[in-house]
């Protein structure tokens, strides 16, 4: 038992924590760069919010909405470059996950200057960033949790994580209340996402006993509620459940990584821009049953939180819940062919080498291959 | 389910840490004040190899071997005032909880002057501290996971912790190795402290979801290795989940607080200083008796641990527990009279209130002083 635990979250939760975000950012500079999609909190009054509370807080801001699904790398350079040019000397990002890493990584971009590809493959190294507010409004990505921020390049379309503590959010204001807006199909492949990060830390080689109490809670929370809130998007007991979950999962790939379905998942919406939980709905249950007996007593465990007997079956259990969320899906639905397999699996051993290695069976380029195929 | 979790602890945990002490106190500071007590470290070579390993990592240090149990203001104002003499500018902590909590309140008192008391009972305000290394020589405050420092006042009596995010150690490197030379005595002692930590925080009205987890983790690696340590303490797996369990135990009441069984040992340390394990194993069972009625529920969880039927018979398998670590022991068996029972009583409304408060069961004053002479 050796480990190394270190994650300084600030984590305000609860229903009506939105209404802090005001104090709140004030407590950490005086312009905020608000980081937001392009529609989704314009629409449900959230940004219009934000801003009102921001104003009467003091808080000056700018608006930056331009962050779409699998965020670039060129969108995250004009985010900082408007931070800077407007004097902006915090960040606040208020979105699902792609508008929370693009928020994290242009706080790091204002202080670290050049391609931040550079920064991402470890070639430069930045300790530096502004300090950044997160609002999540998707239970999913869990990023107001951790030190990531996941970028694509849309040169190489290589998608990979920033890693680096500076970008750990100051203060993460996570309310229950603003999950209830989302679609049902994103509340399915955010929630799967949620799920799918407490599993793979839970599965990792670098799994330590605190992220192993948190993953286990977190899939728990998840198996208990997160077919509840898809049926019942009203129920706000079951989206504090779901939603803590999502929290926890951020927080226990910090330390424990990912493993193999996030690792194959990266290549494929590198490419093809695909929603990310629905790349891990195709990819999880192959790869589930291709791994179960490399670590049975932890698939056994995840098994039974989903109402299963043992290891053998918890890729039909994961299937089961993908079925209950209308989330059963190929790759091959979402636009990957056939012709995309050699390049995925290149990728797929260049940008997710660690994630492959943390997996309980560490596959070679000839079954990742084949898994795609399977998945297609 | 609302809640604040922030707790920016950097657990460096597993067998041979302690090699790393040089080097990571390197990382804070130039010249460190090691705060130590007045025996044991010396006796283990522990403070000497602390020594050459600073020396090593070209830290110049000093030694303040002067702290004893239940730790005095007053010598944390000594200190402290040898720490701004000698230009240290990092505090290492190497002992039990007596030594960590003195070290946290001399790097307070180095940023903070005057009296400490009226930080304590924030009469003053501080938001700066000393970095502080802490190295954990046994398994029971958990001090090096929390933001308090439990010190007492010689002219009042009043133990009462500093509690300030300050005070939050930069590193905590945790050893199990170190914890192998302790006497059987203070196995049972720290051990038990450990164990109520997580209970009280558990049981506590200022639990929140990951107090709940963590507690209940912390519990069960208790419950499962304590006897265990005592009867074999040369078994380091079985350390290595006790001392984790103590870690938790900090951890957990940092945010969710204690409640009576350590409210009412504090006056009866603070006045008569006994052994604080030695004092909450006198209490705890009979505040359980008269407690679990009132969280049915998490009583019957924590039996179960110790394997209990039900929330019933939680007092009855502590009790167990304190025989087997043959800490089955009294008040009066440690010095505390019946005349002393008013000044405890009252002490205990003054500075254990809030632990009062977050008890399942709130005593009166007369329960309060019932439980003491039945303590006695």
């Amino acid at each position: 038992m050796d480990f190394i635990y270190y994650l300084p979250v600030n984590l305000v939760f609860g229903r009506g924590t939105i209404n802090s975000v005001g104090k709140i950012t004030a407590q950490y500079g005086k312009k905020a760069l608000v980081v937001t999609g392009k529609s989704s909190t314009k629409k449900t009054g959230l940004l219009h919010k934000t801003i009102s509370l921001l104003d009467a807080a003091g808080v000056e801001f700018e608006i930056f909405d331009q962050i779409s699904q699998n965020p670039l790398t060129t969108t995250v350079a004009q985010g900082a470059a408007l931070a800077i040019q407007t004097n902006c000397d915090v960040i606040l990002g208020l979105g699902g996950g792609s508008v929370m890493d693009a928020a994290k990584a242009i706080a790091f971009s204002v202080k670290n200057p050049g391609e931040i590809s550079d920064y991402i493959f470890s070639v430069k190294q930045g300790n530096e960033a502004l300090p950044i507010v997160l609002v999540p409004t998707t239970a999913g990505t869990g990023s107001e949790g951790n030190s990531f921020a996941v970028l694509t390049n849309p040169e190489t379309k290589d998608k990979k994580s920033l890693r680096t503590n500076c970008i750990i959010a100051k203060a993460s204001i996570i309310d229950p209340v603003l999950m209830t807006t989302m679609p049902k199909s994103m509340i399915a492949s955010v929630g799967f996402d949620a799920f799918a990060h407490n599993m793979e830390a839970y599965l990792s080689k670098s799994a330590q006993p605190l992220t192993d109490m948190q993953a286990f809670y977190g899939m728990k929370l998840i198996a208990d509620n997160l077919r509840r809130v898809y049926d019942h998007p009203d129920d706000l007991e079951s989206w504090e459940s779901v939603t803590l979950a999502s929290t926890l999962g951020g927080m226990v790939i910090n330390a424990a990584g990912c493993t193999a379905p996030h690792g194959m998942e990266h290549p494929a919406s590198g490419l093809r821009d695909i929603v990310h939980g629905k790349g891990l709905a195709a990819l999880t249950p192959e790869i589930v049953k291709r791994s179960w007996s490399y670590a049975p007593e932890k698939y056994a465990a995840i098994s039974g939180l989903l109402g299963g007997k043992g290891a053998q079956d918890c890729a039909d259990r994961i299937t089961d819940l993908l079925l209950d969320l209308n989330l059963k899906i190929t790759l091959g639905e979402q636009g990957v062919t056939a012709n995309d397999v050699d390049w995925m699996t290149e990728n797929c051993l260049k940008v997710s080498a660690p994630s492959m290695r943390n997996h309980p069976k560490e596959f070679s380029a000839d079954e990742i291959k084949d898994i795609y195929h399977h998945c297609l």
